[in-house]
């Protein structure tokens, strides 16, 4: 079985190349060829089991989606994106890529031949909703995004619909929540925080908190983002219908939970080192958000995720910190 | 006020020609010029109190859009659309002018400068939604669409909300019922026996029925969708935020009430002319369609529609048949 990464440098899509090699099968499948894609090349990873191969493409280029499924992958992961701020911020580029390189990367799967019908697995995200939202967000909730990244992650989910309802290809889009607890070094997106006021106490640093602790939010780990792209990868669409957008699965929590959970696992030295720091302008965009989604559909058809913060809190720890918090400074 | 019409040829393009040229008022503004645009020059009426242009052009076209804007309407009506047999027979050709065409106008009007921000109305569907269905579909129900022409209508919407919420244009999309009755001859459309049934019988003609009696489907009067347009054209559209789709009032009908509004009006001769026809085919189709809709965000908004299929019954008489029936041909 041969998977085509498209975005495969960004952290999600490193989280699931990772994810391969470690067990290199999907719905009963082995994986022997993998393909990493992104705007530079991604390091190819060592893989004695199997091929891998690594390539620099920018999907919104002309020539790029027929050059990408050449060796005809059975499974597509479309990752590539431009994101929320830039998208917002640079109106061209986020339809370019986010619309228009997707629609090429459909038509050249439409038009490859050999009735080559791969499984798409598309990253959409829960930013296809805006407010006003129930306290519980049912799966038929409608779309109506509030950002321009949202608008065409909603156009990329229907143009999958309509090519896997006409046979072109057999597509499933995952309204991704955020994820939590981001790897690395704190950045500048509204939601960072969420990941911040955590990863930052674990390992002794402060963290501000610019939003009050009664904001809820929704969260899944890296591991479980990961999880559900190679769930999609070998699950059985017929199921879905012609409805193939699916809100996933997560964790409800509000910041004060979020917190509650910190002290559990790594005790009120790391909350000391949450400042609180008000900034109405976070609040707003914050605000603008879904904090709790049924998602039981996605649940039936068996994606799965973590069933409190504590446990995201050690998804963190074990796939981050090598499986122990480090040893506190001598102050 | 500048008025652009684009698919000015079709029927409801003429019936808004007309209804515009009958009372030249918009919004309390006076219309005092009026573009038609369609693929072949529609014909210019004859108009003393205003000025009236009429030219070919395919909005799917590479120039069309900006040439269409040059003289800066102040209300564009875009009902220019590849039909839903059309599109789900000419994947391309669909895609071309449903999304590229009007993507290509809202490009046109982004890029005219000028400051240039003009009221754009468009012409959705009721078919971006999909079954399943609830007995009466609210407002908030999710598009699923069923034909590649609801998927390219959605997309059309979420491209015109989008702009609209970065104030490039000032749009509002109405999803229209079944036009009924539909004058003119029998077509080939799924949805013409709803006119035909009652259309023919009207004017002493026989007319097939291919589906059981109780079949439910949502209405409007050509005059009530005409109405729609001019209505939208000259609506406040704050209130809308940032949904500008708005699902069109109707009038909920089982053919059975069709039957006995056209008893009522025209008397059992005519409902003798209707015979029954079973076409499996196109009872799978129509079943696909909801037959009830809530619409109260546009009622609350002013759009306003028949109160009984008598109405549109007799709306029909006095709009294509000079206000009377034929008299019936001796035997």
């Amino acid at each position: 079985m041969h998977i085509l990464i498209i975005g495969a440098a960004g952290m999600l899509g490193r989280k699931i190349t990772a994810a391969i090699l470690a067990e290199p099968t999907i719905g009963g499948r082995t994986v022997t060829a993998l393909s990493l894609v992104d705007l530079m090349a991604p390091q190819a990873p060592d893989w004695p089991a199997g091929r891998v191969s690594a390539k620099a493409a920018d999907l919104g280029g002309s020539a790029a989606p027929a050059e990408l499924i050449e060796d005809r992958p059975d499974v597509i992961i479309h990752l590539a994106a431009v994101v929320s701020a830039d998208a917002e911020l640079h109106f061209d580029k986020g339809y370019r890529v986010n619309v228009d390189g997707t629609r090429a990367l459909l038509e050249a799967v439409r038009h490859a031949g050999d009735a080559y019908h791969p499984r798409l697995v598309f990253a959409s995200s829960l930013a296809v909703f805006g407010p006003p939202f129930p306290n519980r967000i049912p799966d038929d909730f409608a779309p109506a995004p509030r950002t321009s990244y949202g608008t065409q992650k909603v156009i990329a989910e229907l143009l999958i619909n309509d090519y896997s309802r006409k046979g072109m290809i057999d597509g499933v889009s995952l309204r991704l929540p955020t994820i939590s607890i981001r790897p690395g070094k704190p950045n500048a997106a509204a939601s960072g925080f969420f990941s911040g006021i955590i990863r930052e106490p674990l390992i002794g640093q402060p963290a501000a908190l610019p939003v009050p602790d009664t904001t809820r939010h929704w969260h899944a780990s890296p591991r479980s983002a990961a999880g559900f792209f190679l769930h999609a990868a070998g699950m059985d669409t017929a199921s879905l219908g012609h409805r193939r957008a699916l809100n996933m699965p997560g964790l409800s929590a509000t910041v004060a939970e979020q917190i509650e959970a910190l002290r559990a696992v790594a005790g009120q030295s790391a909350i000391d080192l949450i400042r609180p720091a008000p900034d109405p302008l976070v609040a707003d965009i914050v605000g603008g958000w879904g904090g709790d989604y049924e998602a039981s559909r996605a649940r039936a058809l068996g994606f799965t995720t973590e069933g409190s913060f504590e446990d995201i809190i050690r998804v963190h720890i074990e796939d981050e910190l090598g499986g122990a918090l480090p040893a506190p400074a001598a102050h």
